[in-house]
């Protein structure tokens, strides 16, 4: 069926194609690429619109010897084909197979792993840098999308690049959307480029114009860095120092491959510009782009989803239910306004945006911008909700302290997709927030483990006078859980929900499932082990603890989170702080290391984490601590 | 002796001064600041090239009404004057006295604590959105230097700004340096502007030719957003959705004030461009600006320093002790390269540079970037030493999560400033790092005591696989520990400095002499206390604490650090994953808050840490649980 691909398993193979056949090469790679990702789901839409750059890159690179950084790294699914994973592609993303992400461990072209937008030109300035000192030669490319480019990071870059001046190339792969519609000034700038064609025209007479006066055009050339500067529409990537080229069309692969072979020769600081349109070639992922940015299998003929996983678990996903409670609030407390970074369907706040759009604010790919703006509308009087990825909200780290917490201002931090996330692996999970919020002065971390306890929290919260963050897990609501719709409750105070002699498992919002289930198992084997969940993290529910060590000196933690720093490490400072030592405490949750993609509770099971396991080990520790004490 | 400022107590007083006599309020400001800053020490250099501008925007905004958002904030004495506090500027970073920033608790005229960089944009269009909302008619002004434009917050925040468009003026305060010579494309392209004269001539030539072609005029304003776009200075603001102003001398109080009214009175989000010269009207200021940044008190005739307090302690700083172990290693080891983000004396690293320019990176403020550019410094076979003060490496957690650890890449990070830091308070207090750090898999974290373990242990970052944090305070190296140059040591190797048998203090880094001084007190009380300098908060010395258990299970932990998540906190986690409960452990660390500037050992003493306090409560300690055993 294929007549090019299936003997391309190098980017070697793809060099013997001769240079005019290379369209009917993509051609078979977009078949391809559709093929097996409404088998396996993925970030379709970026790699089909960056399809003839990958092609490109390889077909005038030698990679490896020649670097790639990618950014985001989701755009380079033909890339991994290229390099000689085609026969694994049907793997993709799922457990055991390869990686949706570029990674090094995964594939010797791959140079980084990476899923946060905007490394990519920082990298490939430290690249050039090094390669300069070891006074080698090599090729060092960044592939940049145009979302990417409203990254504070990369913008660092950007300007460090300028400086440096070393010779790399930034292919800005430009599709007037990253995930969602694009924001921010600059997107609207490259815009403004692309699409109107009086400014190219415009350009051109002036050029002409100029040539009729020698003197003021020797003026020009001599005296400007180049006259350039103020001609060409890249003015801005030419004013941080960069040679700018482009736009050029991004799906046409043999300008592709004669631009960046021309670019490359020129061995300077170079920027190429190329408009793509995201899910190019596929009508389905074209008419609904945001949609398709990241799919779950689908019948390729008609679009429809061949089955319905996008969160595990029983009930409505997590962001829906943060959605609909925030919506509820907004109509009654008209100081609640929202941000996102990037993320308006992610987050679930598009519902929010549709309702009430003046108080919706999306600011781009920028975390840091997105909280310390929070911050200032706080200052002004407002209640901001920032629902931001637990992974991503790694960026705003010092947003919160510095500007935020230091300055006793409230601001809510809803971090879905706290835990592990399936798919996306490593570079997704959100399992270090309890370790790099618990130590802000002031702050709550909560956790809801339902709908009623969402919406308790979110309230709380919007009235909270400090920084008040919210975890929830890439998953449904547990039907057992969905009835518990208890009293109102107050910031630190948990809910026995089984009382225990043996024992008590202190279980977190995501896990408080799996302790029902863990001590439902261990009754059967004849311990008596209550549970109590806890709600949040810190403050601690502490008269709850002291009770439940009046029953027992047995204590379990439980959480989706890593060991280091988590909510049972908070345990164990509260007993440290009261001076209680006659306790037996044992903590359960994440290993302090990297987890790849797999399945969520597959994952779980593998790290202890399942009832059974967790079950076992409480029955042996319970077991050992009696004959200790015979 | 002071006309006119003698008489000003407000905003309200100045705008009595009529706009021509401004330059002698100016001048009486000048001299004043030079007067109470000689004898307080502090930010003089920045205070003296904002002067004029500090006035002007008094006397053209109705603060606190109308919104001044500092960025950094140190340029805002003379603001701290106008609002009321000039008879308290002698009390300037004094333990008690006023903050060398602004801050909202100590004034009303303050809208934000500042002190890290980048932040004043994003504030400002905050405070711009929540005053379109509720529908009022401030302004809201942003004060930004040009070294600050290299942080990526600013350029998120820029984006944001120009993609809003909300009424707000940004005043670009360049003065061709931040803290060190600023580096980097944005402030070359700023210098361009500036210093070339044929620029602007070319410019006006350009506008009187097209003038000529009505055709050519006709399309360029109809079609393009603003002809201006391809003919102003300050198109790289312009592309981003600015009106730029400027360059005007940020030194001629008339023309600064006459023109902020006009640019005011078109309500747009507008920028000026004013230049500036960083310790203008003080000969001394202006010959060693860098030196000048922030001074200890000075004599103001000639310059010389009238005291020698740049850090409390006995020996040389940790600074210098780190900076040459570094030059020393980096002679042997060609692999080694250093990168500092704009603060090249700061952090010592200006020794290296002198020796070693080519390995040597300043990005500019730009910490994120810093850390993953050395990431792939490390990708491409080097072995990177990132110098950051402890506070601004919070800008760095999800680059050193995701862009060095996950990639399993080599980095060290040099934390200096890691502890309490005297005068420059709570923005500038490194005391979350173990916190923030801690959960990084794979991650070491080291504390030197002296000399020779500074060395050590760079020796041994240098050769790790991973990250290897090295965190060292602001102070001298105690002369009782310079003398400890015991045998080479592995990483989480502690030493024993004194057996015990009544107890063990685990202290690590800048507490060991603490540690040992309180020994010492208790030692005259009677008790018997061993002391361990632990070096390694992760991985912690194991098999030391289980052997001072050996002798006794009253363990202390001792550190300049908060409590939640700290190197205490580590040895809780290790005494539960050991199931080890017999075990009497209290904490000694700083308090879960922000904590105000003042003397470092005032502040520790404060806070119970002083080895009078600490021996007091372990005597304490020690004395209820003997009573609980009987």
């Amino acid at each position: 069926m294929y007549k090019w691909i299936q003997k391309i398993d190098s980017p070697e193979d793809l060099k013997k194609v001769p240079l005019a056949k290379l369209p009917e090469v993509a051609a078979e790679y977009r078949q391809f690429l559709i093929d097996c990702v409404s088998q396996t789901g993925g970030h379709l839409g970026a790699s089909l619109g960056a399809l003839e750059l990958n092609i490109a890159l390889h077909y005038v690179l030698e990679s490896p010897k020649d670097k790639i950084c990618w950014d985001v790294g989701h755009q380079a699914y033909v890339h991994k084909m290229i390099t000689g994973r085609r026969d694994r592609m049907l793997s993709l993303r799922q457990p055991g197979g390869i990686s949706g992400f570029p990674s090094p461990f995964e594939n010797i072209h791959d140079q980084f792993i990476v899923g946060h937008a905007g490394t990519a030109i920082s990298q490939a300035v430290g690249l050039a840098c090094a390669r300069d000192l070891r006074k080698t030669n090599e090729e060092v490319v960044a592939v940049v999308g145009d979302g990417a480019m409203t990254s504070g990071l990369a913008y660092e870059a950007l300007n460090n690049a300028g400086h440096l001046k070393k010779p790399l190339m930034i292919v800005l792969n430009d599709n007037e959307m990253s995930i969602a519609k694009n924001v921010g000034a600059i997107s609207q700038c490259l815009n403004r480029v692309i699409t109107n064609p009086i400014y190219n025209r415009i350009r051109s007479q002036m050029e002409h114009q100029l040539a009729k006066f020698p003197r003021l055009r020797r003026f020009a050339t001599k005296n400007l860095e180049s006259l350039k500067n103020i001609l060409v529409p890249g003015m801005i990537f030419e004013e941080l120092g960069f040679r700018y080229f482009g736009p050029i069309d991004g799906h046409d692969i043999v300008t592709l491959v004669e631009t960046m072979k021309k670019i490359l020769a020129l061995k300077d600081c170079s920027l190429l510009h190329i408009v793509t349109e995201k899910g190019h070639g596929c009508a389905l992922a074209k008419t609904d782009a945001e949609k398709f940015h990241g799919v779950t299998p689908f019948n390729a003929l008609t679009g429809e989803k061949v089955k319905s996983v996008s969160v595990p678990g029983e009930g409505a996903a997590y962001t829906k239910v943060f959605a609909d409670s925030l919506v509820k609030i907004a109509r009654e407390n008209t100081r609640v306004v929202a941000i996102t970074a990037a993320m308006p369907t992610g987050t679930g706040l598009n519902a929010y945006q549709t309702e009430f759009p003046d108080r919706f604010f999306d600011v781009g790919i920028a975390e840091q911008h997105a909280v310390t703006f929070g911050g200032a509308l706080a200052k002004g009087g407002f209640r901001p909700v920032c629902a931001i990825y637990s992974t991503f909200l790694q960026r705003s780290q010092d947003n919160i302290i510095h500007d935020v917490a230091l300055q006793r201002l409230p601001l809510v931090l809803c971090l879905d997709r706290a835990g592990l996330v399936g798919a996306d692996g490593a570079t997704h999970n959100g399992v270090f927030d309890i370790s790099y919020l618990g130590h802000i002065p002031g702050i709550v971390i909560a956790a809801p483990v339902n709908e009623f306890e969402m919406e308790q929290m979110l309230r709380q919260a919007v009235e909270y006078p400090g920084v008040y963050a919210i975890r929830y897990p890439r998953a449904g609501v547990p039907s057992a859980l969905s009835a518990l719709t208890g009293s109102p409750f107050d910031i630190a105070e948990g809910e026995v929900l089984r009382e225990g002699s043996e024992g008590t498992i202190l279980a977190l919002g995501s896990m408080v499932i799996t302790a029902l289930k863990t001590a439902d198992l261990l009754k059967e084997e004849g311990y008596d082990i209550g549970v109590i969940n806890m709600r949040y993290a810190k403050p601690l529910d502490e008269s709850l603890i002291l009770r439940s060590l009046e029953k027992s000196p047995h204590l379990f933690t439980l959480e989706e989170h890593v060991l280091t720093g988590g909510f049972g490490c908070k345990v164990l400072e509260f007993l440290e702080r009261q001076g209680i030592s006659q306790v037996f405490i044992k903590r359960f949750a994440l290993p302090d290391q990297f987890i790849e993609h797999g399945s969520r509770d597959a994952l779980l099971d593998h790290f202890g984490l399942s009832p059974q396991k967790i079950a076992s080990a409480i029955a042996l520790d319970i077991k050992c601590r009696k004959q200790d004490v015979l």
